[in-house]
C-alpha cells in the first residue's frame, strides 16, 4: 500500500477502495464485519435501528476552490451523523460513496478520507462500506449514516405538546455568515490573486461553514440533565424551516421570541458589515447543525443557565399558527425560506 | 399531489421528496417508519443485519440517449439488492439519493421513481430515506440497500473449501453485448436519425443490460434444494475477477472450465456478429448480476440439472492457481480485467 499512484486508473476500482479504506479499524461491538464482502454485516439484537442518508455535490454544497478536502470528509459525516442525533440515537455505522473526476489525484481523495477517519473516530463510527466511481464532472459524496437507541429514547419530529418549551442548542447564523466571508475572499482572490486575505478575525463563522460539527453532547447531555425532548430536528436549513416541520409533524403552532435567538458576537459584527439582517440569517441560513426540540415546560428548572442551550420560544395550539415575535412585540409568519439545494437548479446555464 | 410543476425548483427540495415518495407503502415488518423524519426507523431484534451501497453516474453507468428512466431507476435498486443476495440475505429497505440537474423536469424524475417503486413491489423492500438534490452536470443515483439474515445463513467471501463446486446462475455476457448493441445503434441514429433501428432480435442482451434482474430466486432455491453456499458473490465484474475475489478471500485456487460457462445462443450470435470471443466476453463482460457461488461437491446431486445452475469449474489448494481450462484443455490463468468504473476516468477530457 506504500506504491505511488500516478492516476486514479492505476489503481483500480478494487484497488482504490481497498486503498482509501485501509486504517479504518472496527470500534462498535454491532460491526461484525466492514469493507471486504458484497454487503457489510451488522447486530443489533435490541432497540431500533435508524438510517439516514444524505449527497453533497460539489458546486451546489461545497466550492473546492476553498473547502480542504480533510474538511469536507469531515462534513459530509457530521452533517449525516446529526440526522442520527436529532433522533436522540446513537450513530454506529456509516457507508461512504464517492464519484471523482480525473482532475482528483490519489492525493487528494486520501485527505479527503483522511477527514472521514477523523470523524469517525470524533463521532465513534465505523466506515462499514462504500462504493468509488469516476464521474465525468464533478465531486460528489454521498453518506448513510445508521445508529441505534432503545425504543422509548427515540425522538420524532411529531411528538411536541402544547405549552412545550422550544429550546436550541449552541447558536446559528454561523455557517451562512462564514459562506459569505468566503464567496467574499474568493472574489477579491480572483480579480487580485496577489492579496493574502487576512480572515482570523473571522475564524468562528469559517469553521462553521467549513467543518461544522454534529451535536454528539447534547442527547448526553439531556440524559444527564434528566430530560428528555418530546421533539427535535437538526438545523441543516435554517431555524424557520425546522421549527415549522416541528409544528407541522406536531400538529401545533409556534412562536419563536427574536431576542432569545442567540447568535454568536462574531456573526452579528459581519451582519452589520454585509448589511444584512442577524435575524434573517438566523432564521434562514442554514447549516448549523444545531439540534432543535422541545421539552415539557415543568422541565425548565433544568435547563436553566446551561451554556448550550437556549429557551427561543414555545409550542402553542395550531389556530394560533407560526409566529416570530420580533423585538418590538410585532408578530410575523414564519416562513419557510431554508436554504435550498434544489432553489439553485435555475442558476444552471 | 395534482398540481403541474414546470421546474423542479418550483417545488423546493422538501416537495420534491414528498412528491417522488409517495405511494411507497412500507411493506416489511422490520420497518417502522419511513420517510418524513431525520431518519428511518427500524427493527431488527434477530439475527444480522446487512448493508450494501452503489453509486451510478451518468456517462460511467448509463447513457441516457438509450436508458429508459424507469429502467435506470430499476436497475440502481437491483444491482443494489444483487450485494444482498449475495450474502445469501433477503433485502428489506432500500434509501435512494439522487442528484439532477436543470435538464430534467419533474417528469423524468417521477418516471425513475416509476422504476423505483416496481423494484421495490418486486424485491418486496421498503423505500425508507433519500435525499434530493441538484447537480451541475449529470444525473448521479445513490442506493443503500438493507438486508436481514439468521446469522448462520449469512455466506461471505471467504468459506470455498478446496473440491467444492463452483456454480453459477443463469447465463453470462449478455449485459456486455446488449451494450455493445445499444452503442452500435447510437452511432447509427447519430448519423442517420430517420433510420428506426430494428433490434426485437437482440431483445435479450438489451434487457440484461437495461434492465437486469437481482437472483432473488436463487437463495430460495438453495434453501429449497437443501444446499448451503460455502462463499458466495454478484457478478457485476466479469466472472473472472469475481471468482478470482472468491479464491483470494478463501485463501485457493479455482478453476474454471471454458466448455461450461453458460451464454445464452443470441449472445454467441452477437458476439459473432461482433468478432468477439464469447468466452473472453462472459470472463470479462460484467453487469450480468448472477450469483456465483461454491458448495460442497457431495451435494451436487441437489442441483444437478436444475435449469438455473450450472457447474462451471471447482475449488483447488492455493498452489495451483487460478486457471482457466480451455475447449482444447489448454491451462490460462485467470485475469481480472473486469469492467471497471474507474478504467473510464482517462477518457475524460
Amino acid at each position: 500500500m506504500e506504491e505511488k499512484f500516478s492516476s486514479l486508473s492505476d489503481l483500480g476500482e478494487f484497488g482504490l477502495i481497498e486503498h482509501l479504506c485501509r486504517d479504518f479499524p472496527l470500534r462498535q461491538a454491532s460491526s461484525i464485519k466492514g469493507i471486504g464482502d458484497d454487503a457489510a454485516i451488522l447486530e443489533f439484537l435490541s432497540g431500533r435501528t435508524v438510517v439516514s442518508t444524505d449527497m453533497l455535490v460539489e458546486g451546489v454544497h461545497f466550492d473546492l476552490s476553498y473547502a480542504p478536502p480533510q474538511h469536507l470528509g469531515y462534513k459530509a459525516v457530521a452533517v449525516n451523523l446529526s440526522d442520527i442525533y436529532a433522533m436522540n440515537a446513537r450513530p454506529t455505522q456509516i457507508t461512504v460513496s464517492i464519484a471523482v473526476s480525473n482532475r482528483f489525484g490519489i492525493e487528494y481523495l486520501d485527505k479527503i478520507y483522511e477527514g472521514i477517519r477523523h470523524a469517525c473516530e470524533v463521532f465513534e463510527v465505523d466506515l462499514v462500506g462504500g462504493d468509488t466511481t469516476s464521474s465525468y464532472s464533478g465531486l460528489i459524496i454521498s453518506v448513510t449514516a445508521i445508529g441505534t437507541a432503545d425504543e422509548d429514547q427515540i425522538v420524532e419530529r411529531s411528538g411536541a405538546k402544547e405549552n412545550d418549551l422550544l429550546v436550541l442548542s449552541g447558536d446559528i447564523g454561523g455557517a451562512y455568515m462564514g459562506l459569505q466571508v468566503l464567496e467574499r475572499e474568493k472574489t477579491v482572490f480572483q480579480s487580485n490573486p496577489d492579496e493574502q486575505p487576512d480572515l482570523s478575525e473571522y475564524k468562528y463563522p469559517i469553521e462553521r461553514q467549513l467543518k461544522p460539527e454534529a451535536r454528539k453532547d447534547i442527547p448526553e447531555l439531556l440524559e444527564k440533565l434528566g430530560v428528555k425532548p418530546t421533539a427535535m430536528i437538526d438545523v441543516s436549513d435554517g431555524l424557520s424551516s425546522e421549527a415549522l416541520h416541528i409544528s407541522k409533524s406536531s400538529n401545533l403552532g409556534v412562536r419563536i421570541y427574536e431576542e432569545k435567538i442567540p447568535i454568536d458576537p462574531s456573526v452579528y459584527k459581519l451582519c452589520e458589515e454585509f448589511k444584512l439582517s442577524a435575524t434573517t440569517i438566523a432564521l434562514n441560513g442554514g447549516e448549523d447543525y444545531e439540534l432543535l426540540f422541545t421539552m415539557p415546560l415543568e422541565d425548565h428548572d433544568k435547563i436553566k443557565a446551561n451554556p448550550h442551550l437556549t429557551v427561543i420560544g414555545h409550542m402553542t395550539e395550531a389556530a394560533q399558527g407560526n409566529m416570530l415575535v420580533a423585538r418590538d412585540g410585532a408578530e410575523v409568519p414564519l416562513q419557510a425560506q431554508g436554504w435550498n439545494a434544489m432553489r439553485d437548479i435555475n442558476k444552471e446555464v
